[in-house]
């Protein structure tokens, strides 16, 4: 490979030109392997923040991190794959019922996925609220459990992109998370190489999700969209909205309960459609047809998640853990509904000890934000509008604190559709 | 101090905003001791560099870094104090008789200097061809001689500025050099902390220096002027040209022989016109009333340098070292000598052992470029036009090859002024 100084290819960014091809070969493996330093990379970071990348450009860099570890090959398995990649909102639980639902309709859904950090909350903590379940497969493991159940939900290895985890890790501290090129290609990097054939992303829009705004949520899924195409990934994209929670239950066996009550055919009316929704495009991408919501109804889907669960050491038919304690926070009038904002929901949970504010923390099992209402719904004084389940009681202040901003009581409800858009390749 | 999140400073200016004076101060020193880290730093000074900075904000960021050490008091001097930077130029030996042409006018002149990097060489390594000249002087050694010679050149400790020298050294790694904030600050926060009352400043404008066009050096002049108003300092700064180098000497022991024909009444035109434009602004800018070209004339400023060097304990009767290979370049054809370019000099002198790449790497006194005609200058074929001076005659090639691209015979020569503009506070 060709070498480079470093300096010169930061320079190259910082004065707003495209990184070549062999610069920006080189500037990945060389920050992979050390040689690159942090705060040459730290700085290149901030350049592509605001510089920004052509299209061609941000496609090889994202091939780059792909190529800093091992793409895996599931071309073997004896059916198609397609996998599922939220950009994370409040009570976003859909990768529980819907790979179960997806591998129902005979795709394989190879997820590796992570865990939470700050409001929003990771399915391997999710799942980890289940007695016995573990995260970590071995790689004959998970290939096993994709061709014997066809849906795996586990931890990625440490040899998938390995450039992005330090990119990843150097971001969160000098300030260049909030970047369009440096999220889509983090994403698609670790998506791509996990080796599925087909991806749908659901983009969060909203107060709870990472990007606020229609526009900037449009902007990240075409690049996602366009990376995944490049990379030769049938690739497609939802925009969603994520002003007010999924569901009812932002927390980590709350969620589980309520997957669980999708999967009997039951749960909230939002969760049903999103997983119905995804469970479609990633069929059509993966070139199945099949009917996702005969899965549900007729307990396959639920087969497979009993399925799958056993496989990583879990028992579906354990019990869920509970708080030990709970607050109730009620009504103080009459009227409708109006507002349960994603956000606020999202750090009570967090605060009660849902979330971690660094990768290190544990995380609560049972803590968490159980809404008894949905914006829309009309409601009397006194009536319960949410629980709060936390192990802790001093958890409670500062957690009822924020909840309270975030929910209103008015005349009237303005809903808007759960799927805003709709972007493919 | 309060404590502020390095990332949000980051965002801050990433975002285009002020830093509040508090943040400031803040990462300055959190920067200093350690406990914000090179790549948080690197990354805030990309946002600097594209982003840019206020005035009030620039004077601030200047004044923590002026504050992250000690700033001298030369307030007990019986005399006025004024000092020159130059932002660094090819045979720019103008300190070497300006401080004892200035000191013998009454005004003391204490010089903090650095070494060479790149094309331009540093006023300490110049002087080290002097034998037994040292540069490190205490503290006690640097007020007396300021005291009874008036003039000083010594390398700055390191108490002077110390966040200028971790920033300094990281913005070479990183790309981020070429800001007019940040070079304004490096440059100042060390001018203001040596303790002088007054600054003139030579800001380089053309092909050998750091700024190539009279707008860029204009702005960063404007920087400086008001970084040393703000911060009580009486600045000016003249614009000189430095498309061709001064005089006809650009190597250290060379330039300082042609130091020492100026001090001695004689030299070249270019370096005696620009000495004598320096030392009366920083004469005026003191408050003192005095003829700086008589004190050429009469030997008064010989007299100061030879003092000024014997206090360093270098010998001012003894022989500079000559190189041990000379290679003279002749003109190819009659004509007028139409260019001498500043940069294709100023590398050949580096090529030739003149210069360092790395700041570690030792300089030949010897080696460098001894120009035989300047442009303008009549000439005819086989005429030498310029000796190249080294120790290793196999550097001549690689030396040969830049300056010949520099020197161009035509039929005519324009000639600009030397002095292009002057900006005061």
């Amino acid at each position: 490979m060709t070498e480079f100084d470093a300096v010169d290819v930061i320079r190259t960014k910082r004065d707003g030109g495209r990184l070549s091809d062999a610069q920006i070969d080189w500037v990945i493996a060389a920050y992979t392997s050390g040689r690159v330093a942090e705060e040459q990379m730290s700085a290149l970071l901030m350049a592509i923040l605001l510089r920004g990348m052509e299209p061609g450009e941000l496609a090889r860099w994202t091939g780059a991190m792909i190529a800093s570890g091992e793409r895996m090959d599931l071309s073997t398995l004896d059916r198609p794959t397609a996998d599922k990649h939220s950009t994370g909102g409040v009570g976003d639980k859909i990768t529980l019922p819907l790979g179960p639902v997806v591998a129902a309709c005979g795709v394989a859904v190879p997820q590796l996925s992570g865990r939470g950090l700050g409001h929003t909350g990771g399915t391997l903590d999710k799942l980890e609220s289940i007695a016995g379940w573990r995260a970590r497969l071995t790689r004959e493991e998970y290939l096993a459990q994709l061709r014997e159940v066809g849906a795996v939900v586990c931890a990625a290895g440490d040899t998938l992109a390995p450039a992005d985890r330090k990119l990843y890790a150097l971001r969160d501290v000098t300030g260049t998370v909030e970047s369009i090129p440096l999220i889509a290609s983090s994403i698609m990097s670790k998506k791509i190489a996990e080796g599925t054939a087909a991806l749908v992303l659901d983009v969060k829009v909203g107060s709870g999700a990472f990007m606020s705004t229609v526009d900037d949520a449009r902007s990240l899924a075409r690049a996602m969209v366009d990376l995944g195409t490049a990379h030769g990934v049938r690739t497609v994209a939802l925009l969603t909205a994520m002003d007010t929670p999924l569901g009812y239950a932002a927390g980590h066996a709350l969620e589980v309960a309520e997957s669980v009550e999708v999967l009997s055919g039951g749960g909230p009316a939002d969760v049903v459609e999103l997983t119905l929704a995804l469970a479609r495009e990633m069929l059509a991408a993966a070139g199945v047809d099949a009917d996702p919501e005969a899965a549900l109804r007729d307990g396959r889907a639920m087969d497979v998640w009993r399925r799958m669960i056993r496989a990583q050491g879990g028992d579906p038919d354990a019990p869920l853990p509970v708080a030990a304690e709970i607050r109730t926070i009620t009504a103080d009038r009459d009227g409708v509904l109006s507002t349960v904002d994603a956000r606020a929901v999202g750090v009570a949970a967090w605060r009660l000890g849902a979330g971690r504010a660094r990768k290190e923390d544990p995380v609560s099992a049972t803590a968490g934000v159980l809404l008894r209402a949905k914006p829309g719904d009309r409601v009397v004084a006194g009536q319960p509008l949410a629980e709060l389940h936390a192990d802790d009681p001093d958890r409670f202040e500062r957690a009822e604190e924020v909840i309270k901003t975030g929910i209103t009581i008015g005349t009237e409800s303005a809903t808007l559709p759960l799927v805003l858009d709709r972007i493919a390749g």
